[in-house]
């Protein structure tokens, strides 16, 4: 068993949805879902972005940021920024959404993509408050184990301090009460 | 805010399912997701039943029991063991079941569903390894939520002794990699 | 090719929702969708009753009529009619619904399956207006593929006298205009 | 009540999924479903464009003709016939598409769209085998009318000589019995 590795750093080479370039350093004391997809991968339309929409709206109040990758690697042509931006616009997405840069050398595969070997798209990745990547699902995952997955590193990211914001805790229960996200009361 | 408190005993009068009856001083050590529900009640049988039996299927490895409580406050000639028997066999519900004993006195509520003050079905009830209850929810609940309270529940119970087995531990990340369920690889 | 033959007889023990036994005869002039279903039967409940409700409440303003027939052959104990009664009246099943009879001599398939030589449950046949058995479903139908058989029966329907109102004609378009179900205006 | 008109013809600069442009004066003795979307609409997405995949293929041996028509009136930038072309691919639509005309004296309307009337996308539009329009459906429309809808049309068309093909009839019942689709058998 070996420890877990600092998540590779993102490469983009725009960013929609944010005021300023999302970077990991920035993130430090938060836990990120960084989910990687393609505006013309069906399986990311149908069932990736919803997913990660309401991880985004269920954990509001948690020390949580969803960070949306845009990594094409196929139709470079069809999903120019001027097509995402009116996918994110009309999907209603909100979370801050990068761009994944263009592979080295020719590479079709972009250069984040590449670093952190996904396998196609949607690609799910859960990183801790420390900045290590923890988690990695090509596919669409279950919600009951994401929540778990991501109930885990909101517990660790407790002790942590929250750089952003003192956003009420995760949901969950502590000694007195179980609470859920805010939109639950 | 208040300690939590020990969840109310189950009164029932049969068990399915299970050779023999269940407790909750059996299952001390163990988080409990117990599942009020009736055969008959539709919001159980479409979303309610289905969610508890893939708690039991995605985190059989996890010290975790599922329990079903066939609480009837309706139709009560209608929902006899024989047809909740049927019910179970038809639905491939395989997670074990007792029947909520009749209320004292002539009361339409059954004896469990008043002692936990549940309002309908179906109501999750999610008690700790302490046996204490830690939430009660009626109606349907997000999973990615139920996932997240779930995990709280058994990154608690990994400090206590597991009365029922030796299996591997909760879905979830420790410092050396994050493991899904068992049927998750 | 043959000539489609009458559809058998129904023979049952009960009717529910509707004040006097339905049969054939009397329904005469109208399209029929027999749905036979078992109410611990999961296809049923998922699927089949609902595409049925949905049938007669789309074309409530046409010479159809869906009737449900409880053709249980298998846990005949846990489906008696005080079940059956709180089963319709909580998914709120308004059709009329027949209680197959049971088989002769013995036979576990009831009556009215076994004359019309169903495989299983859910099975929907499509009676024409004169009284002849057109098409018998085993499982889950395709709704386009439903919604074209039951025109093309009603369309021809529209050339016999309906016995049992005068409600406006089937969906669908006549010379001047294209009409919906009463639903959709 | 008036008699059909005429449906308008279709003005549009390009088409995929096809060699040649169509017209209505080429589908004349077909039925046609023209189903008008943009390629970032979610409802089209999710609801419509798969209605039609399922229409195109339940009915194909029935004298039908299932036509997209992508009628951009919002970010055309964002939709432009690359990421059309892109889209198709990824969804796996194989009907042929037209591409709505840009809107005469910069009407941000596209020229169809306005010929027709069209309130917004989906809109689906049945033709029948004479050409004219006999129903306009704004979102999307339910399986079993639209079922119906199509059959009343084919039956009308049988009596006319297809200019396509010999296939086989519509789905649906005739004298010795009833057809579903080639898919069902």
């Amino acid at each position: 068993m070996t420890a877990p590795e600092p998540a590779p750093a993102w490469t983009t080479t725009a960013w929609l949805n944010t005021a300023e370039a999302l970077t990991l350093e920035k993130l430090r004391g938060r836990v990120v879902l960084l989910h990687a997809f393609q505006m013309l991968c069906p399986g990311c339309v149908a069932r990736g972005i919803p997913q990660a929409q309401r991880v985004a709206e269920l954990f509001r109040g948690a020390p949580l940021t969803v960070v949306g990758l845009h990594s094409v690697f196929e139709h470079h042509e069809a999903m120019r920024i001027e097509s995402l931006r009116a996918f994110l616009h009309e999907y209603r997405v909100g979370f801050p959404v990068g761009v994944d840069a263009p592979g080295a050398g020719g590479d079709p595969i972009p250069a984040t993509m590449r670093a952190y070997g996904m396998r196609g798209t949607p690609t799910t990745v859960l990183i801790d408050a420390r900045g290590r990547r923890r988690r990695q699902i090509f596919g669409v995952h279950d919600d009951l184990l994401l929540g778990a997955e991501l109930q885990t590193l909101l517990l660790e990211a407790d002790s942590l301090p929250d750089p952003l914001d003192d956003a009420p805790r995760a949901p969950g229960c502590d000694e007195g009460r179980c609470a859920t996200a805010p939109a639950d009361g």
